[in-house]
């Protein structure tokens, strides 16, 4: 009996650090979108797109504490809207969703195996996520302080309740809807909410011409954005790796380390994927496509990183390399203008890797698949345009003509990224 | 008993592991001190503030290795000098201070508990984090190589004796002085002797003007600088985390979950008080001041991350958040030239994490938190002033007016850091 | 029986999660990489380097899963060529290297001890380090495409097969050769592959005079290098700490510890003699000395840091940082022109941490040392001589001189890296 006391600690000590560290590792991610951003955006816009990434980091996490973790993992709740309980802030470890999730655990021991602490670490960095990729499609003309607003009632209210729908135990997930780690809850919520926010706020100045051309607007730093690609690449491991939930036997160690290898040939797949298509329609290698393969494949093999084998993961990712590149092309035409990309790297393709979940996971069917993304969608798009609508009516969401003209970085922040390099 | 031995043979895996991996979050902090140094310095000066941060990172590993460590962790002492002990260097694992702390844990299992290398590893990485606060604060004007001399002295001696004072068993600690994982010893200990090198060196050529103005001398390279808080941010979940020094049981895994949660809220509580103090103070979202509050949220919790609520937690670091920016301010006014804020960061918030630990653990008293924090603050100031004192004589510390002027790139270093890119 | 049951669950998870973190350590060295290559070469080759970084990292882990891993660890072989057995890539997990290692283990459990996928992902990270090694030295001016092809082939097979003769069990492992984590297998091995490069491709225009003068090209981004090597030097904890291949038990863990000590303080050693030898040879502190002294430690440690002291490792690193800056200038001497000191670093500080090991280790005679980095060497050099020569007649190695005085960047990627900030 003593040694069985001692294998319950070791085995919660070691799930808890694996939380720990894959949270860490996802942490790492809003460093990683904050350096994608500020690269791919001009440099007159920089410093503000790098507030609003660390302020948006810094919202996401006392949001979620004050509402957002109390309405995805409630104490109970109907399935489509959770209890109110608002212990966890006061309480901190009291609320311990470990236990309620407990049961659900196959393995070698079979109780309450984690510090509740350390799973609203590791969910709290997630919401966080969702919220980033707002931040670079919405980038170089959105008022720095409408996006604050929006970014309370994001990480307290729109995303937790469809997380609830799913990761809670809501209607979503009684439904059979499968989403290992978030290419719907995560990616597409994210996306939806950007792509609210672009429609009313309108393209950059400049970005489509009077006849119908579209300019490229390049990015000021693309070593930024590809150390923020790497960045997200690293983070994911953590993202998709952690979303396993337990390690501590061999059957979910062998799950994780499953996890893991699929995630890399996803990206792998993508950067190829990418960069060969851009050749195809560019002539060109144009890297911000390889960087946006590895992302989309990354996103697109977020919904299902176990079942497949590694040369399915590699495929999964592929696909999305070069969805990604056909969808930003297309995001043009239809004058969405995204300067990162983000609505086709995690809409699109968030899209795409919940409908690809059936193949690999008998457990998923395409209804199912499309009702979960459908819902996801038209809950985190329409919450969104609603919120937006009315931090646009109360205090307006895109800077003067002229403040975009000189760029953001001045009017809102008041300072200058760059202030000895740019050619003025 | 087969069983047991196992269960001994893991639980010592899995806490020297632990070390371990909380030591490389502590050693990538050297990277984010250096990137934020770097892009707060201007861009003719940051060769030689790149050069600095890995030299000491450098330095701090081999003068810790030879003395810092056997001063810190001897295995003997009175409390105010430990017995002289240089067998780490030669015999590596032979002295391992695991053994001398194993009867201070409360836990499953009681014994020697961890590798001592991964103790020396731990603890090797924190010196350099006090070392790399000074680099900031006398950046842009300090001969190089008069730095790497103070670099020796402080690791190898001033931060080690205050150290054991502390955690090395002194007399501070048997006192009941309580600081966590270092407001105190590392952050405050290294804002004072930067604070003495600063007053003996003056401010920068151009700072100060003839009637008292201030002139703000702007940073290069913004990206970089966030890119080096996230970095310390991340890294900190080591620094913090890695403190409670156990997690092999249910108990410990807790509370090192814990701490990770409020390091977070601290930060994140700084980020935002400090955005929205320089938005009333200055009328506009200043981004160093948002980096600076995450950085204050972090050294303000540092003394006590694990007996405050998550909101707790918040609320220390957004007091932290605030104060910073109104310690840059009055350092500015009272001519104390701080290119990077780091004594303001590191020294006054550092003051606050001390003082404020009472309030949640019942174990601290005002009087024994004061009490360390002068003894601190008064040994490291002291020593660094003698040390900074001897070095100028016999040296020199500051370098010419014309190379200052020009630049310390070309002078030190003979290279530029960014030969293409600035207008001159 | 239970609790054994227990423990062996935990074991094999505690091991599978070491090899994963550590695995996603060395993924991060991808990141280094390109980083370091990126801040070293000129603004309008950056773009270029860094989709090379970014591909060959995605080219990598598809190669390997394809064919490189059952060529360096297959189910049979004899010893010179491995059995072919390509189930790894359809079967996942089934290819289990881990149960042919596992009866090597010496420790408190003795059976199967991780997951076969976790190996996987941790040796597939080691590949793309050695193909890293490759793309600096052959920076701005070689054809993006040929590269991409030479990866392939690298990636695939040349990497692999000289992999499977010391790691795979093969005869360089069989006659006693010691390399623990690569200073011949990953560090030579790529060396030689850019050797072979830059012969065949010649230096960049301009960097060697008509008349035998040798011109400094300073390279456009230094934070971005410092980055990169601190990324390295995180890194490469994952790297040699990994190598230790289990981690479970007291003897392990300690061996992991005293692993990742003398990492750290042979890249010490290795900054401090860099930029020591620098100041006295060129009379300044030439940071990018201290960044290859760095490297140049970190390489020499990598065959054996496991069995000298502390202070020894020290030293190692120590003669590493000052082979490497006259190997760089010896490289210049003898016009090989590798603009990032690629060949230098890896290859001739991989040549003396493999000849360094015998004092250290007695397993290690400086026969079989010798013997092993001959080998290596030859094969590497010449297997990519043959296939750099007919991707060179097939298609060309080398951009056009006009595409070179342009940046390859606009000719093989279509876009700038900082279209801002160059002054043209």
């Amino acid at each position: 009996m003593e040694a069985i006391e001692g294998i319950k600690n070791l085995s919660y000590a070691l799930d808890t650090f694996y939380f720990l560290i894959t949270g860490a590792l996802v942490m790492w991610m809003a460093a990683g979108f904050a350096m994608l951003e500020a690269g791919l955006v001009r440099s007159k816009n920089t410093a503000e797109i790098l507030t609003k990434n660390i302020v948006l980091f810094a919202i996401a996490g006392i949001m979620y504490m004050l509402m957002g973790y109390n309405i995805m993992y409630p104490a109970d709740g109907n399935g489509y809207f959770p209890a109110i309980d608002l212990s966890f802030m006061f309480g901190g470890s009291e609320n311990v969703p470990a236990e309620v999730l407990a049961t659900d655990i196959k393995g070698w021991y079979d109780g309450s195996y984690y510090s509740g602490m350390s799973d609203f670490f590791f969910q709290m960095v997630f919401v966080a996520t969702a919220m980033s990729i707002v931040s670079g499609a919405v980038a170089e003309r959105m008022k720095l302080w409408a996006f604050m607003v929006f970014a309370v009632v994001m990480t307290g209210f729109i995303y937790p309740l469809q997380g609830y729908w799913k990761w809670g135990g809501g209607f979503l997930d009684a439904m059979g809807f499968q989403d290992f780690a978030g290419s719907g809850v995560v990616h597409l919520c994210g996306a939806a909410a950007a792509l609210a926010g672009v429609l009313l706020l309108g393209a950059r100045k400049g970005k489509y011409g009077p006849n119908g051309e579209i300019r490229a607007i390049p990015g000021a730093n693309l070593p930024m954005a590809t150390l923020g690609t790497f960045i997200l690449w690293m983070g994911w491991f953590g993202f998709n790796g952690g979303s396993e939930l337990i390690l501590s036997n061999v059957g979910e160690a062998n799950a994780v380390a499953a996890v893991f290898v699929n995630t890399n040939m996803a990206a792998a797949g993508g950067v190829v994927a990418g960069i060969l298509t851009a050749r195809m329609l560019f002539g060109k290698a144009d890297l911000t496509m390889a960087l946006n393969g590895a992302l989309a494949g990354l996103v697109a093999i977020t919904a299902e990183p176990l079942a497949p084998t590694p040369i399915g993961a590699t495929l999964i990712g592929a696909v999305g390399g070069v969805l990604v590149v056909f969808a930003i092309i297309t995001m043009d035409k239809l004058k969405i203008d995204d300067p990162v990309g983000a609505i086709s790297v995690h809409g699109v393709v968030g899209i795409f890797g919940l409908m690809v979940v059936p193949i690999f996971n008998t457990d998923a069917t395409y209804v199912t698949q499309a009702t979960g993304m459908a819902v996801i969608f038209a809950w985190s798009f329409g919450a969104s345009l609603v919120t937006w609508g009315i931090i646009k009516m109360v205090m307006g969401i895109r800077v003067s003509a002229e403040e975009e003209y000189e760029g953001v970085d001045i009017g809102e922040c008041g300072l200058e990224a760059y202030p000895e390099f740019t050619n003025k």
